[in-house]
This record gives structure tokens, C-alpha cells and sequence, in this order.
């Protein structure tokens, strides 16, 4: 049986030329970057060059770019930064954002008292930004907003500019998580007003175990891991020599195809959307799903029986791999706080399709037809 | 030129077989371990087996394993947690311990005001462990005691056990970084008095960019990375899977070998002490260094003169890779803190060569040839 990937949202394939360009790292050059010898010194350039071009491609400067494990370790770190450093004493979040930012929120709200703030959402998912204003324009203290670029369950994606333009009138930071758009969308952060932005190789054909953390150049922090002086005493730790390397050539790759594979991608979720109304019928769509919205997430209700309860379970059994709520959660199996936040329809089950260019409609056909079986 | 790597203590090289243990994972094995569908279930098994074999071979329960992203991470984690989830609020440490330690403790004392005492070293650069008593006895409140088991600049050994016993009698949280000696070392941690111990994939010639960290089953702490609920909730975000898998592979190789390989490393460090001496003279090793040390670390003093001063300089000219201070810090040629305190001769410089099992007499013949003329 031929497996059906249908879950790039939770993380893609290696790229066989990023893992291509990760093996001199692998095999000879492994000499550690922050070594004052030559073959030390080598790595170094690799990581520095990787600095340079991933700052290019989002229009960043080389010193705004910081690597770290991965996109949880950059917002953790950014939202402790806001706080320990930035002076900020209140947070305002929305209940839809990933866990990397909603746990980390809610633990310094619980240990050290910051005050924690959810913004509303409008019916479709996405932010209410008159909430978020009257929310920055009544907060007493500096405020941290921290509000998710694009949802990884839904696909609504954030106006940016528009939060980061209300967020400087009220003089807030504003951090966003922007792990399932690095990559997949272009960045111009020199005229963004954001002041941190995360990334995760993983997620766009590169590497795991490997992330980025912008921090926009006015503002000054410390860093979450202490230790040693690596990335210029902004992240300990001995580096992940081949990550990051492979972490640039992915974000390469990915933004040099990015228009063609972005209107493949986005003519596959058309069609799939397409095929299941014409095919299955009774179906939903969560969030903004085809207005403001990811071009790779297809997020959809189907009526819940006793059957279609079990849908994930034959999708599996049909190797078909797609997911109910993000890939963290479902292991747990909690239900998603996101499908609960913008459907409150408790006699439907949410299924989240996530393609790459290398789904085929031939694969929508594939599961569309197995789907009709499931329900 | 043939490059010589004595540098193993910085970084070593990805044995090959453990680069083709990662291999199916860097390829067509990608699946997220948290999804639920069986495609991801394999690599959540992956890890799972790899956890249960570093458990194994560290005579450890499996749930007392986690997955970092290095030793920098897993030292921080420690710290953090004995403070905010154990109740200490006193560190002692000592003034040689490696910057992950030194710069997370005081870290802490600074901006949560706990505090800070370094105990005395004796005059071999050995942890005075009855000034270590004394500082114990004299603390009011529960204390945390951080000291590396392996001094990564000059070796010494602490004996885990007898500081391990100190700390019980005390009711204190004992934290020793490892990074040095898993996977050079038998370890049975069932059986020692210790609750937190940390390693790093790449200094055992396992991949970059993954560590562990050791929690004794009696203590119960939280993450210090908030996100998903990676790694049973106490490292959230998406598992570095290769990096797991490569470590536990590196671990296993390495212990299987660990005899012989001990056993011919110590050889190659003495014959390079014996060479220096005939050849060279005037030189001292640092620390206690054929009594209690790690076989794979040599630091050597030489009489400090124009030339030598730029000896570091030239051995890289010779394509001799060795290090000053550590990896971390030699970047910023600050010279060494723990070369300061275990020698205050000023006129002296500190090399540090350290072996691997791929170093061979004929190279330390040619290292200890050049040399000789830049002295
Ligand atoms: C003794 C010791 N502790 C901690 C570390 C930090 O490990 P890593 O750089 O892999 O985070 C190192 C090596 O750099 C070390 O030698
Ligand atoms: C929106 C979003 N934020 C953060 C993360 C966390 O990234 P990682 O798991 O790579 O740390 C993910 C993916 O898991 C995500 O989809």
C-alpha cells in the first residue's frame, strides 16, 4: 500500500539536496565552529554564511538572525525576553495559538504573575483587532502581544503589518510565531514592524532540530540557554553545525520555487475542497479557509457518527496520514483547543489535510474516494 | 598537509555508523513522533528505543531519560528546575566548572537573587570536598550542588559518589555535568547519589545538536522549554529524530569499545606526556593529570616566551588542532578561567591537546616534532 502524506503541517521530508548539502558537515567537516584554528574556523563560515543568506531572504540583517533548536525554543525565548528584559508586565495572546506560545505564556502568568490577556476572535478565526486595541489601549503595564503569523490548525494567517502598526502606537513588542510561514511565504522584515519572528527548518523540507529566532535590531535581550559565547552570546550551546546549514539551504530552495510550488499547492487544496463537497458532501471548512489562509492547510468537518469518529483511525489503517489536532497534542489526544475556539459544533469531526509539492491530485482523488468509505 | 585533530574534548568526528543509523531518518523516515497515525508511530519508536537503550547502558530507568538539544540545555534545565521546582535557593559550585554551569548559576543569583557560593579547590585542581562539607553544613536553606564530574580543560575526575553522599546527608540536590564523561565512562546511575546528569551526542562521536538530560526518578520537575508535550511534557517541541537516534547509536559504540578504547587513549595520552618531556622539557600538565583525570584530555603549560605565546597560532599553521581554553570561550581569547585558578604561573601558556581513538603515537611523533620549534 502506498502511504499518502498528507500531513505537511506536522512536519515535511528532508529535501535530498538540503541533506546533500548537510553531509560535508556530517562526514569531514566537523570541526567545531567556535574553535580558533582554521578547520574550526571553516564551520564557522558555514554557519555565518547560513546567518547571511537566511537575513537575506527575509530582508533582515545578518545580526537579527539567531539559530536555535527549533521554533519552540525561539518563542520560549522571546517571550521570556520580553518580559525579563523589555520590561514588559502584561501579555496578550489569542487562544489559538500553538502551544509553544500558549504553555509558555501561561507558565510566566502562573510563576511570576505577569498579567495575561486573550484577545477575541471574529467568527471566521481570525483576531479581532478592535479587541486588541481596546485590550492595548486599557493595559496599564508595557505589553508583550504575542500573535501566531498563520494558525498551523486552520491556516488563518495574521495581517502583520496591521497588528505590528497597533502594537507600536501602544509602544508594545510584538512576537510572532511564524513557523508555518518561514519558508512558505516571502518576508521583508526591514519594513515589518515585528520585533521577534520564529522559524523551524523542519517544516518547509528541512532539517529537525533546528529553528530560528529573529530579534529585530532596536531591541536588546539576553538569551533563555546561558553558557558558552556562541551566536554572539544570544543562544549557549555547541552548534548544530549541519542543522544550520541545512536550515539555510532549505529556506534556498524553498523560496526560489516558492511561487510556483505555492499556486501547485494552492491549486491542490482548491481541488480537494472541490472533490469532497462534489464526492462526500456534508462537509465544513474551519477558519478563513479560503479567503486569508494558508495555501497548504485544508482543514475540514465532517458529521460525526460512529464511524467518522473513526476516521483517523482508517484514514491510518489506508495509509493515509493526516491529523486531528496539531501534531504536539494529538498524541494526547485532548481534542484541539483551536477546532474547539472556532467550531462549536459538537456533531462534527475535524480532520487537517496539509500538502507539499509533492502531493499530487491524483493522491486527493486517492483519498477522497477512500474518505467516502469512512463516514 | 595532513591535518592533526587533538581536539576531541572540543568535538568529535560523526563515527560513520552512526551517520548511517541516522540515515533512514534523514531520508524516507520522517514522520512526526507525535502524530498518531503509524507512519509516525515508527519514529516515535525510534525514539523510544533509543531511550531505552541510553537508559540501558547508563543503568537508568527509561523515564529518567530525556532528549535535549545538548549538555548546555540539559545543565540549564537542571539548574532551573532544582530552583523553581525543589525548592533550592542556594548553589554551591565551583569556580571550574564549564560555562553552562557557571553562567546559568549566576544567572540565577543574579536575577532571582538565590545564593551563590564556590567551594575551595585544592591545590591539584580537585574539589576541597571538606570545604564542600562545611559550606553544606553552614547553609540555611536547601542548596543545589552543580559539579562537573570531568573538568573539560585539565580532566579531573570528581568522585560522583562521595559528593553524591555529601549532598544526601545534607538533603541537597546534586547536579554533575557529564558532558565529559558519558560515553567515555561505565555508568550505573541506579546505583550513585546523584539527580541530575547531562551528555552531548558529539562529544562521544554521535551527531551535534542533541544531549541528554538524567532525572533521578525521586525528583519531579517541569520543563523549561513550554510547548507541546514532546518527551512525556518535559521538552516540548518537534523531536530532533536523527540527532536521538545517532545519540543512542554513538553511546552504544562507544561502550562496546570502551575498554580497549580507554585503555589505548590513556597509552596515547602518557606517551604524549613521556615525548614532551624527553623532546620538549620545561613543561608541567595541568590538574591532576595522572592521577584522577579523564585518559582523553592532556593541558600542558610551557614557559611563556614571544614564540610560545603565539603557539596556538602556529600549531594551526601546522594544521595541529588543539585548543586554549575551551571550545566556548577560546573564540573570544579571554584565556581560561580554570587555567587561572588551577595554575597562577603567568609565565606559562596552557595548551590543551585531547585524544580520540582514531589519534595515533606517529601523529603525537609529528605534533611533538613541531613543537619543538615554536618554543
Ligand atoms: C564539560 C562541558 N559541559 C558542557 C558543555 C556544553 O555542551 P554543548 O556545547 O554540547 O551544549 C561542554 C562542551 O562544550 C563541556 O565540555
Ligand atoms: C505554529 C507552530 N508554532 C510552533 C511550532 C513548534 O515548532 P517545533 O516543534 O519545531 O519546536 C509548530 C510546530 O510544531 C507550529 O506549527
Amino acid at each position: 500500500m502506498n502511504r499518502i502524506y498528507f500531513d505537511n503541517a506536522a512536519t515535511t521530508a528532508l529535501d535530498p539536496r538540503v541533506l546533500e548539502a548537510m553531509m560535508p558537515y556530517l562526514t569531514e567537516k566537523f570541526g567545531n565552529p567556535s574553535s580558533i584554528y582554521s578547520y574550526g574556523r571553516e564551520s564557522r563560515l558555514a554557519i555565518e554564511n547560513a546567518r547571511k543568506s537566511v537575513a537575506k531572504i527575509l530582508n533582515a540583517h545578518p545580526a537579527e538572525i539567531f539559530f536555535t533548536s527549533g521554533g519552540t525554543e525561539s518563542s520560549n525565548t522571546a517571550i521570556a525576553a520580553a518580559l525579563h528584559n523589555l520590561g514588559c508586565r502584561h501579555i496578550i495572546s489569542s487562544p489559538i495559538e500553538h502551544h509553544a506560545t500558549s504553555h509558555t505564556v501561561e507558565y510566566y502568568h502562573r510563576r511570576e504573575g505577569v498579567a495575561l490577556s486573550w484577545v477575541k476572535l471574529l467568527p471566521d478565526g481570525h483576531i479581532d483587532l478592535e479587541d486588541l486595541e481596546r485590550l492595548l489601549a486599557a493595559s496599564k503595564d508595557r505589553t508583550l502581544v504575542s500573535l501566531m503569523h498563520a494558525n498551523n490548525e486552520i491556516g488563518n494567517l495574521l495581517d502583520l503589518h496591521a497588528v505590528g502598526n497597533i502594537c507600536k502606537k501602544y509602544n508594545a513588542i510584538f512576537h510572532s510565531d511564524t513557523v508555518q510561514t518561514v519558508g512558505h511565504y516571502p518576508f521583508d522584515l526591514r519594513n515589518t514592524p515585528v520585533h521577534f519572528i520564529t522559524g523551524a527548518g523542519h517544516k518547509f523540507h528541512g532539517p529537525k532540530g533546528v529553528g530560528i529566532l529573529y530579534v529585530n535590531e532596536n531591541v536588546q535581550i539576553q538569551p533563555l540557554l546561558h553558557g558558552g559565547a556562541q551566536e554572539r552570546n544570544m543562544r549557549a550551546g555547541t552548534e548544530n553545525l549541519y542543522g544550520i546549514v541545512g536550515f539555510a539551504k532549505a529556506l534556498e530552495l524553498a523560496m526560489a520555487s516558492h511561487a510556483e510550488d505555492a499556486a501547485y499547492i494552492r491549486e491542490l487544496k482548491q481541488y480537494m475542497a472541490d472533490q469532497l463537497k462534489e464526492k462526500v458532501g456534508h462537509v465544513e471548512f474551519n477558519g478563513d479557509a479560503f479567503g486569508r489562509s494558508l495555501y497548504t492547510v485544508l482543514n475540514v468537518s465532517f458529521p460525526k457518527s460512529e464511524k467518522s469518529e473513526m476516521i483517523l483511525f482508517n484514514m491510518d489503517i489506508n495509509g493515509i496520514c493526516a491529523s486531528g489536532g496539531s501534531a504536539c497534542t494529538s498524541g494526547a489526544d485532548l481534542g484541539s483547543h483551536v477546532i474547539r475556539e472556532v467550531n462549536s459544533n459538537p456533531n462534527q469531526v475535524a480532520v487537517r489535510f496539509s500538502f507539499c509539492r509533492q502531493n499530487t491530485k491524483e493522491e486527493i482523488d486517492a483519498v477522497v474516494e477512500k474518505l467516502n468509505g469512512m463516514l
